[in-house]
């Protein structure tokens, strides 16, 4: 096991009806005037900005409202929020959404009291020295935003189309108010790439050459367990509360990285999907259904135990002792079985996208043969990343039972 | 699920030599006067405490020395201390040890700024308004204090033992420093009562009539499995770093709630051992050993699929689908030799108690035929309770194979 540092102070306050204590929990903390950053549709109108609004009046609390956030959350309205909220003096973010929603916010808060170009902190030109506070209702579980000391922004620089993260202190919320009856209007579609979204922060996490982490691991395998089994009740039944509850609370806990404490984690899939993303405007968890099997079967063969490990735990797999590779292998197929099962896309045909723009994804992505590599339980150079973008242009969804 | 609040604050600095940190971490946070709470012989006789005291002299803290806690912590050092606090205006608790040391400290803060008996807060009669903060630097894995809202003391009040915890945020650390090469020294019983105390924080958040939280299940059995293979580890090979490192990260998870969100728990076990040690002045986790499985035999039938599951995937006991039962009774029969195989007593003969003594226990305990009832799984009556103490007094443990 590796040293670290764990420090994650939000108060969730989860359940039914939380989000009606809003007013109160913002002037619990003595905010005065709020920026109310959501997307658009739905939060309007299903009358649930407006039940925020109320809260935040009924307890004396001033706010301003920024709309119009879209997936992939783009720079241009982080620009704009940060003027809002510097013209209005506001001293408090509340995201009303889920990971656009929330990054926004959280860009905008780092955004306000920095004197340069916000995007410079993301490129790593620059350092946050303070932020505003943010307190999250969350609306749609999947990036773990809320509990999570990052956000991640999209900008077009130079013609080139950046989706950088950024990780502080700075950006883990304050609180976290989350009711799960809130995403009972999600289409399944979205419940889908939540779940793989979810998923998929827990696998960077989980497939590491550091050995002796046996919490973290046992951790992962079992939140892992308990989406799939959540996840296959509430695409069928959207409105089963505890399925709804359980994906909720595991988004949470699959990013703030109570599964990753104490050892080196990948991220290379992530990676290879923002370019996809970026390119296409597909949903974040469509594309990461696309890559992470693909990622996997690349890097089957580095630690083909380990493999089986997840085969084993997470779906069950019977351990096949005089040959774990098959094992090794079932997990990945399962993995996908279980993908497509929920609605998601598994090839790059899936989601509209060619595999003639591979190179035009390696450029996004910036690696090159030499110091510029993607991941840490395999170091992948340019050649690597072309082989599992290769592998998703051409796996054959219909070979999927 | 039922709705929850989850607020855990406390930033944990894992690893090898965290412990050299403690006087930056401290001045870090701006305090200037520190009393460290301590217990005695190993902690000085290791060189910790001088360590410790070095690195805060070179970060400029003054300190306050109170040693002498021992196991079951009294009342009595507990006044000497908010005295010496008062008159040495410290304003940080720094305990170096386990949770007898940690609960010291965390009641010393609460009635240093109390202006009653500070035990009044621990009998209900009186609320704390506020507290000075802890930071802890742990040395023994077992009670989860350093990540806890709860702290337990011990009174003598009018010939009778009370034994009483309080649970409130002002109770939660700061900061936990853990170094778990700082356990290699305890002795292997010592490491083995840790152990039970663990498990048994998991399981009396498990054992609940509250269904569909299935993150909190996975993360309960997880961390069960984890312990359980790290403890057979560590009690054969106590340098072993992983495993003590996973012991001591698990004993923290155990107990900050992340294994009870959603859902009643039942701590029914807890109480009924507080009276033995109370009574004998046995280690905790070793009172723990005997009731535990006493505790689940008794209250089987209430839900036998709930044992068989914990049965199945705790111990890995294989699913009798014709007679759970058998299942659920070998999980228990696994417990009982796991408890065996790491040196816990099983039996009342095992710790020198005595079945006349029941009377005595069931009356420290408070329990009668009404309204004073222990536990929510299987709410327990005085003549439940008295059977359960009969299961723990009556075992052999030498049929434990």
């Amino acid at each position: 096991m590796e040293n670290f540092e764990f420090y994650r102070p939000t108060r969730y306050i989860f359940g039914i009806d939380t989000e009606k204590k809003v007013g109160e929990v913002v002037s619990g903390y003595g905010y005065k005037k709020v920026m109310l950053v959501y997307g658009g549709g739905s939060v309007v109108r299903s009358g649930l900005l407006e039940r925020i609004e109320k809260s935040l009046s009924q307890s004396g609390i001033e706010y301003v409202k920024l709309g119009g956030v879209k997936p992939n959350p783009r720079a241009d309205l982080v620009y704009e929020g940060i003027e809002l909220g510097r013209r209005e003096q506001v001293d408090f973010m509340l995201p009303v959404g889920g990971g656009s929603v929330i990054d926004t916010a959280k860009a905008i808060a780092l955004g306000i009291p920095f004197e340069g170009d916000f995007f410079d902190i993301y490129q790593g030109k620059a350092k946050p020295k303070t932020a505003l506070k943010t307190g999250v209702v969350l609306t749609i579980p999947a990036a773990g935003s809320e509990g999570s000391n990052s956000t991640v922004i999209q900008k077009e620089v130079d013609g080139k189309v950046l989706k950088l993260g950024c990780g502080s202190d700075f950006n883990v919320p304050l609180f976290a108010i989350m009711n799960p009856v809130l995403t009972y209007s999600l289409p399944v579609y979205q419940i889908a790439c939540g779940v793989t979204d979810m998923m998929a922060h827990i696998m960077e996490r989980y497939f590491t050459n550091t050995r002796g982490v046996s919490v973290t691991d046992r951790f992962c395998e079992g939140l892992l367990c308990s989406i799939i089994d959540s996840a296959i009740i509430a695409v069928r039944d959207p409105e089963n509360y505890d399925a709804r509850a359980n994906l909720m609370w595991a988004g949470t806990m699959a990013h703030n990285n109570i599964c990753g404490v104490g050892r080196e984690q990948d991220w290379a899939t992530h990676h290879l999907e923002h370019q996809l993303s970026a390119l296409y405007d597909c949903a974040h968890g469509a594309g990461l259904a696309v890559m992470f099997p693909a990622w996997m079967e690349y890097n089957l063969n580095h630690d083909v135990m380990r493999f089986a490990q997840f085969a084993n735990r997470v779906f069950g797999c019977d351990m096949n002792f005089s040959d774990p590779k098959e094992t090794a292998l079932q997990g990945i197929r399962n993995l996908r079985s279980f993908l497509h099962d929920i609605g998601m896309p598994l090839s790059f045909a899936d989601i509209g996208a060619s595999e003639n723009d591979i190179p035009k994804l390696l450029n996004l992505l910036g690696v090159d043969e030499g110091e510029h590599t993607e991941g840490h339980f395999v170091v992948l150079r340019r050649s690597d990343c072309e082989k599992i973008y290769r592998i998703a242009a051409k796996f054959d969804s219909s070979t999927v039972y």
